[in-house]
């Protein structure tokens, strides 16, 4: 892509009303706008990293055979007095009358429609086991929507339910949403810890939030340090096999990690104190298994091998999307501006020619432009007629990890820079190698 | 993916509410479920579908340069007084008070919050031309809604928004959408026809609609049977070039075809007898120009090379993603169900083991499905202990366009059995050769 025909709307100033780095940045790099309190367009960058996240989603959810839908953004209200969530749910509902007076809402959440769908169709154990999601357009009417994206009104969500015979079965499925989650949030560059946790208005008895470490998290969290060496890697993982996914959660759950809601001190104290960790973290997916909360009042029921009637074993899992791209700033940022991860920035690699209108620089440009598109990889090329020092700076703030620069001093010697915003290193070497590197950095993205 | 293992809910039962055959087939085949009056939960046959659609879109509307966003779901009121629309718009629109008793709405189209967007941070005419749409679910609040997705409350659309100094590049946006969607179509397997149509609620002296000839089309349509002749195939474009452009409309816009709105009976007469036809289609996109009419009243100037102000001339360009669907089953049916374009099918080939349970069919169809799925195609294995016979009526209801049937006698000869949906012609050859016929058409799409 050419800046000059992309549209990047960056800003000079701090915004007043942002209060934390990542909405700062999101503002200041034209990533969204905000159009009401807690609701925002995503403007081209921000959806292009809205899109990467949710292709991972996808990806590690499908490798787990969980099987994606797309329920809608707007449900009957009958549903929700089924279950009793109704009167229960409170001002954060986004209740809504259509042109016949018929009670609607804006989802915040689809337990209820989900386990419709269920028994609407599934009738037989030997249809089991069964895990559906979606991503999805959700709405929470906060009472006070802040910190841009973290906590919008309007947030996209993903939300998996699996539906199951037996307790055990359940809770295999709550195991492999573990597995799925660990791999989801590694390969967008974040180490987030799944913590045992408190189930609030979803219900049930098992519960693990995924916090990412961030000094603006809201929860206060209490670890033991060895938890953040722990990785998943790209070891491949059988999700029929049981054992070997409740080892993997296991590997990952042991250490301690609790936030203040299940926070037990005297557990904490016997880390070693060197280890014993207290900060702060964002929440960014959480799972919970509830047994039959929803299927025992709603009838969702499967006829068992024995010919009996049994109530589905169910849990949801859910991870905010939307709000991970707030997370993901809030741990890869500097004073200069955004340091995406390679798994889901929005470009791989900006070009920066720092003399446009030179003939030489201008081809030279156009031409590992073309390149790396050529090698299936997206790059951003500054080819504005500005000054150096301006484009880098937004080279900085929009946070693409590698930066290819392109001068005539340097193509009299036959090199362009790269230089890595993380580390700020730069190398000179031929446009063939910095293309070479590039495509050599992706390759197992 | 194995049928065992994936959710396809199919009925036996042709459901009672549905009057036009994509409403009945998206039904039994499982693609969707009601939620409620007009708004639909997309189950994953149907949602799979849904997803190839919008990466036709997405990928058609790159090719010529224009920028994808995402625009949220709910709007401020405030914007639509500032156009007038607010009232204008009627019981239509989905009006919703949120917890503050703000006045919000359900984007039913986004003309006024992208003109916003664009006030916000473009101010020069060095930044146009400039292309930006989205794909986002829309709400209109039909009083009666029926035909499932092709007339639903809740739906998919893809709308765009041209920005542009002058009217003659605004009309060249124009043109550059019109050649964009001809491709679009035409990669789904739909004849689609561009006609003159009327501006209705937009506004905008030109506009297109691209009908899809069906006999359940709400639209009478008057047409040159030539015009149906027509192919861009896959000529390279050169969007930039205005004239090649401009040429690739007149070749789709000069044979006579109208819709009853813009009909011109002694025009119509004098096409050649024989290739006068009169029939019904549906309504799939629109694409219009309006000019200055949200510009001027909301403020959406730029400053020209010479230094004074001028509001931006823009158009909208829509395609109706969700009820596209509904448009393909039409044109693409038979007694026995679907028969899917290539370009759009759910899964790209059935696998059908004859003899479940069978060493040597199970083998050879687990061999079938892993060797397609290498190849990066998507079958869809039957791997349950069903008769031939309800095999066979679930591919055909579900539409697939190729199926591959394997049993213990074919095998013995060494062979299996490849058949068309469309033709209904089966052609026996080895396993390797069926995998390779698969892989050679669905090379270039």
């Amino acid at each position: 892509m050419r800046l000059s025909r992309y549209f990047l709307p960056v800003l000079k100033e701090n915004p007043a009303e942002a209060q934390i780095v990542s909405h700062r940045y999101m503002l200041r790099a034209g990533m969204i706008k905000q159009e009401s309190a807690g609701i925002y367009a995503w403007l081209p960058l921000g959806y292009k990293v809205l899109a990467r996240l949710e292709k991972i989603v996808h990806e590690e959810q499908q490798r787990a055979g969980h099987i994606p839908l797309l329920m809608p953004t707007l449900q009957s209200a009958d549903l929700w007095r089924e279950s009793g969530r109704y009167d229960d749910y409170g001002a954060e509902m986004l209740r809504i009358k259509d042109r016949h007076e018929r009670d609607m809402l804006y989802g915040p959440t689809n337990e209820e429609m989900i386990t419709d769908i269920f028994r609407t169709y599934v009738r037989s154990y030997k249809d089991l086991p069964l895990t559906l999601y979606h991503i999805q357009w959700k709405f929470r009417d906060e009472l006070r929507p802040r910190f841009g994206v973290m906590r919008g009104r309007e947030f996209l969500m993903k939300d998996g339910y699996n539906f199951d015979l037996t307790k055990e079965d359940a809770l295999h499925a709550y195991n492999r949403h573990m597995v799925t989650y660990l791999r989801t949030f590694e390969r967008m560059g974040l180490t987030a810890i799944p913590m045992r946790a408190d189930s609030g208005p979803i219900g049930g008895d098992d519960t693990h939030e995924f916090l990412v470490l961030a000094n603006t998290g809201e929860s206060e969290v209490f670890y033991d340090e060895a938890v953040t060496d722990l990785k998943l890697g790209d070891r491949k993982v059988n999700f029929d096999n049981r054992d070997e996914v409740a080892e993997i959660c296991r590997e990952f759950t042991t250490l301690y990690a609790r936030t203040d809601e299940t926070h037990d001190a005297a557990l904490f104290d016997q880390i070693p104190e060197e280890r014993r960790k207290v900060g702060r973290g964002i929440e960014v997916g959480q799972i919970f298994y509830f047994g039959t909360k929803y299927s025992e009042p709603m009838g969702a029921t499967v006829q068992t091998a024995e010919g009996t009637q049994v109530p589905v074993e169910m849990g949801s899992h859910g991870i905010g999307v939307s709000r991970l791209i707030g997370a993901l700033i809030e741990a890869n940022h500097d004073d200069k501006g955004i340091i995406w991860p390679e798994g889901v920035t929005p470009f791989h690699v900006g070009i920066v020619n720092l003399k446009q209108g030179d003939a030489e620089a201008d081809a030279a440009c156009e031409n590992i432009h073309d390149s790396l598109i050529a090698l299936g990889l997206d790059p951003l090329y500054d080819d504005r007629d500005e000054r150096a020092g301006g484009k880098f700076a937004t080279m900085d703030l929009i946070g693409l990890p590698w930066r290819i620069t392109v001068g005539p001093r340097g193509l009299k010697n036959g090199v362009v820079e790269l230089t890595s915003r993380r580390t700020g290193v730069s190398e000179e070497m031929t446009p063939a190698d910095a293309i070479a590197r590039i495509a050599a950095i992706y390759a197992n993205i």
